[in-house]
């Protein structure tokens, strides 16, 4: 266990990627909550390709980081001391509390008034799985998949699901929650090794290397009655060469567009010259933000997903990097499609993690 | 009245707008109808941006006209004789019967197995109405207004709707029933005299002139809430613009893109950079045909349609052209915004068509 408290500062905003310069590194006391505040040790932390969203010097869907604040995340934490009504010592909790060892929060994160609820990490603990899923498949990017393909993908049996980005944290969940509604999943990723696992592992019906293969070409074959519903993680060509193929009333759920974010706030990246395939298809073109669905879908959607993951119906791989110093130079591996799965920070050691859960469920 | 039948027939695919070579003039004598078929005097000639989607290479919402083929157009006609059981002489029918004074017709474009069933221009004339209005306002330039606005558009009171194409004859009806709906409105259109016709004549909150002021500023300030609801008859530029200024949730209605149609199946234009604001707002892009919704809403749609227009809450232009040999030049008109109404051809004279109206409500 830490007895100082690391944090990264943003100390700039990146132009494309994060470079040394976008962060740094200040030492501190642990601080004391004061009246009506807690303090969080962070156990785990995500890494997000959303991250770099919150970094642009314009705001996104959420407000952007500002120069001299920590760096936002999503956590899991523990709380160590409570000096407020909710929260007690021992509790596992979930929320925005960023790169840093422990936080002090006054609820804001944890309740509907905030970003994101406080959550039962606990259930997901006595589920048999690692509280570090809360971060991945049933957390911020297993969630998108369910409420995008079940929500407003419309998915029915026979049809066609398109997903990009598909060996991604998102897509490999996206896939499998395809075949759960009998679709038939085509992945798009990049290099033969991906392309493999998605069909391998995560039981993709065929896939679509990117980086070897021409899209528009690739997307004919492997979709021979068209496609019914495009899965976006990445945006870009793979969005174009998707919409050049929809059929009549498809779906297009924008979950995110990775390929474009490296530029966000700076030049006007192209966008999809074959949007007009919207309006000849009669289709429409949806973005959603899962935290919006959390308040009023996040238990049910939970409850149904740890119900495929205990039959073996969803596999999920989260690629844990040890060492909240490593975040910095980790997180890029997002941009290049380097991660082999959701990629996560373990804050804490693995006993301190394990004494926190076994105190928690006592 | 014509003693012999003028078709324009497609002679090539025009690369960019309607040249002298596009069409070729053929004469010829009046067909007679065989068993099932019946023979049908067009009066009215729609003229469409549209249409030239229709004669692209490539096939559209609809399959393209080939060449050698009656250019296709929406027309208002009369019966002549008749051979079919579902039709007799004098009916006043609607169809898709071309760029010519006669067609024959099985009922395939009068019925609901073709792409526009007939319609019941009767019930038009009886309400007062000049029937060449089943080309406009009430039909395909005034029903997308209306389907796209309230089915799809989902407008609160209060709520901002911004439209481009604002003077034409859909985006003039659009405006009006966003009023009607207690919504601001406010028009994009080409020119002070347009813009200045949108708030004086068709109630508009605000015009924006795109030819010379800043879209993206002018936006800004005569949307000082957001837009809620993008009604977007243009594409290119104002679909960017509208974009930028998304509010959550918003809804971005394509109802068209004449800006793109000229390009339509050559060099792909460039798309809506600022697409990645559906996300960040999570908004909702989508587009329609408003041909499929005629069999299930057209009689709803016209009926409420035509209480507005008796109140005066709907005032509509139509710039009607007599002559059939004019339609092949003033097309080009809908491309340059030209035109002051709906473009609407007349095919026969005006004493011809009120005889046919007299003898039909007879």
């Amino acid at each position: 266990m830490s007895h100082f408290n690391r944090q990264f500062i943003l100390a700039e905003y990146p132009k494309g990627e994060f470079t040394d310069s976008t962060f740094e590194l200040r030492e501190s006391e642990i601080p004391e909550p004061n009246e009506g505040e807690f303090l969080v040790r962070n156990l785990f932390l995500s890494l997000d390709p959303a991250n770099r969203l919150w970094t642009a010097e314009v705001d996104s869907y959420v407000e952007r980081v500002e120069i001299g604040d920590v760096m936002r995340g999503f956590t899991v934490g523990r709380v160590v001391s409570s000096k407020h009504k909710d929260f007690k010592g021992g509790d596992l909790v979930q929320g925005l509390d960023g790169w840093q060892d422990y936080a002090i929060s006054d609820g804001t994160n944890y309740n509907d008034k905030g970003i994101i609820d406080t959550w039962n990490i606990e259930n997901i603990a006595r589920a048999g799985l690692p509280i570090s899923s809360a971060l991945s498949v049933l957390g911020h990017t297993g969630l998108p998949a369910y409420h995008g393909l079940l929500a407003l993908g419309e998915m029915k049996p026979g049809q066609t699901v398109l997903i990009s980005g598909a060996a991604g944290a998102c897509g490999t969940i996206a896939g499998q929650l395809a075949k759960i509604a009998r679709c038939r999943a085509v992945g798009i990723a990049g290099g033969p090794e991906k392309c493999s696992r998605l069909i391998k592992k995560f039981g993709y019906d065929a896939a679509i290397d990117y980086k070897h293969e021409d899209l528009t070409e690739s997307i004919a074959r492997t979709c021979p009655k068209g496609i019914d519903i495009f899965f976006d993680n990445v945006g870009g060509e793979s969005l174009d060469a998707a919409l050049a193929n929809i059929n009549r009333g498809a779906r297009v759920i924008v979950c995110g567009a990775i390929s474009q974010y490296t530029q966000f706030g700076q030049e006007a990246a192209p966008g999809p010259s074959n949007y007009l395939a919207l309006l000849t298809q009669r289709a429409r073109m949806e973005g959603f933000i899962i935290l919006d669905h959390y308040p009023s879908s996040r238990a049910k959607m939970e409850s149904e997903m740890i119900g495929w993951l205990k039959e073996g119906k969803i596999k999920f791989t989260d690629e844990i990097v040890e060492g909240l110093e490593k975040a910095p130079k980790v997180i890029n591996k997002l941009y290049h499609g380097e991660n082999k799965g959701k990629l996560t920070i373990q804050v804490a050691e693995t006993s301190e993690i394990d004494q926190a859960i076994h105190a928690a469920l006592a």
